[in-house]
């Protein structure tokens, strides 16, 4: 059976009478992060792209700069009550030993005490500045990336229940799609295999997620140098704040032709007589009908 | 202004054109948790209920047993930049003093190892037996709950953005609702508020989260004596093992007048002609028709 997807008894009840049934469910299962035999971080996660995921992690968390500082990456020999294997304890070697960080690891993000000081880390830390990416893509374009990362969720298909990250180029070629019941480990799936595949700065693609844009999606897009980040659904103020400082395009609510641009929306081009948004007459109240092909 | 939404300026782009307007963000910010003095945890949430917020925590992660472990609440002296106090440190002090847990608290979850672990721990820590609960509440009145929910959500209704918990009475009457960007947090809030008000074990209430139920969220009810828990979205894996070892009935995509149960159906009445779920008559596989008033 696979480990993604699992099937459970229930009983569905509707309008027209209840059946029994099985019914396919996401699976969610604890992971530990050890480095160096040292249990770092927990994480609840549908299982499968272990190794991405522990790479996108430690990246995001710059406990690593680039695939290098990972010598091996092996699961433990945790075994559950039947003697089996559990393969949710993954042990990473690193090249140099690495202090970790003393603080904890948080409740659902890896930010520090107060916003001020969170958004002063990022900034220190990651060396990428995203004002030297180039890229731009086409609304239109964009527009269609949701529906791509969908049909590529086979996990979602049959649960209904997982989130879903992609990085796609400008003209909408999907590089690596993950699912993954935790949004922030699907980004963590996807940002650690382009950490594997030396494609750190992530300059020339765009990040897509099926979720909320968040605090911490924002974070782990700036540490990989990605310059757009679109969300089906809504971000956070402090997700907004992030993305003001860190000059990441932050596009939110993308569902059919529709989206709002909340920053650097210049690397979004609108279709239409008036060439983008970048047209000078754009005042700040300004309402100009043009249409998205 | 308010701290739980506030105004971000964005370009709306649709296929009628673009606007340039604010848009209603749902706020984010990090509370840190100390207990006399030590940092505990720190958690992504929206301003609002904090001291709920820290008992629920408190509560779920068995570091307080009731209110009365808690001898003061208070937010720290921690300023921004411009000398404005954050309200984003809370400053637990306990009645006996407490050795805080050693190991971390972790990404997403406050679980153990693996999931085996996990389910061992909650079942050794909580004192609540749910199959003492002799509650049962009617699907089509279950069915109304997301739309009570969704009305008193005063910050999702302007922004789309944050999750909802709510405790509610087998007649359908709301007890407390809480919003929040995460769904822990908004849980949180609620069994923290039942806490502080002496309705633990809420032996006599239904969870319901506009969410997708995840272990997580399966180990706080359980935690808190709630024998119901009821999801708009999908359960995971681990959360429908967790709701069966523990006794837990668990609803999962409870939209319209439709849902699915998947454990512990007997506390789910299904109005019709045979008399509910406990009928002799249902078999494993069989499929009734009967009406959903």
């Amino acid at each position: 059976m696979s480990r993604v997807t699992v099937r459970r008894k229930t009983i569905r009840v509707t309008a027209a009478g209840e059946i029994r049934r099985p019914d396919t469910l996401a699976v969610e299962e604890p992971l530990e992060i050890r480095i160096d035999g040292e249990s770092l971080t927990v994480t609840m996660r549908t299982p499968g792209n272990d190794i991405d995921l522990a790479h996108g992690f430690l990246f995001g968390e710059n406990i690593i700069e680039s695939a290098d500082d990972i010598v091996s990456a092996r699961y433990c020999a945790g075994t559950d009550a039947e003697g089996h294997n559990t393969y949710n304890v993954l042990d990473i070697r690193l090249r140099v030993p690495t202090i970790l960080p003393t603080r904890r690891f948080f409740t659902s993000s890896a930010c520090g005490v107060c916003g001020k000081t969170s958004l002063d880390e990022v900034r220190f830390r990651t060396e990428f500045r995203l004002a030297d990416s180039t890229l731009t893509i086409d609304a239109p374009m964009l527009s269609t990336l949701p529906d791509e990362l969908r049909s590529r969720q086979a996990a979602f298909a049959v649960t209904g229940g997982v989130h879903a990250a992609g990085l796609f180029t400008r003209d909408g070629t999907a590089v690596v799609v993950r699912e993954d019941v935790g949004r922030h480990n699907a980004v963590d799936k996807v940002l650690g295999w382009a950490v594997r595949n030396d494609r750190i700065p992530a300059a020339d693609l765009v990040l897509v997620v099926s979720s909320r844009a968040s605090f911490e999606l924002v974070q782990k897009a700036v540490m990989a140098g990605v310059p757009v980040l679109a969300a089906v659904s809504a971000p956070s103020s402090l997700a907004v704040d992030l993305a003001t400082e860190a000059g990441l395009t932050l596009v939110g609510f993308l569902r059919g032709e529709t989206m709002n641009i909340y920053t650097e929306a210049q690397r979004i081009d609108v279709a239409g007589p008036y060439g983008g948004l970048s047209d000078p007459r754009w005042g700040p109240t300004a309402a100009i009908s043009r249409q998205v092909r």
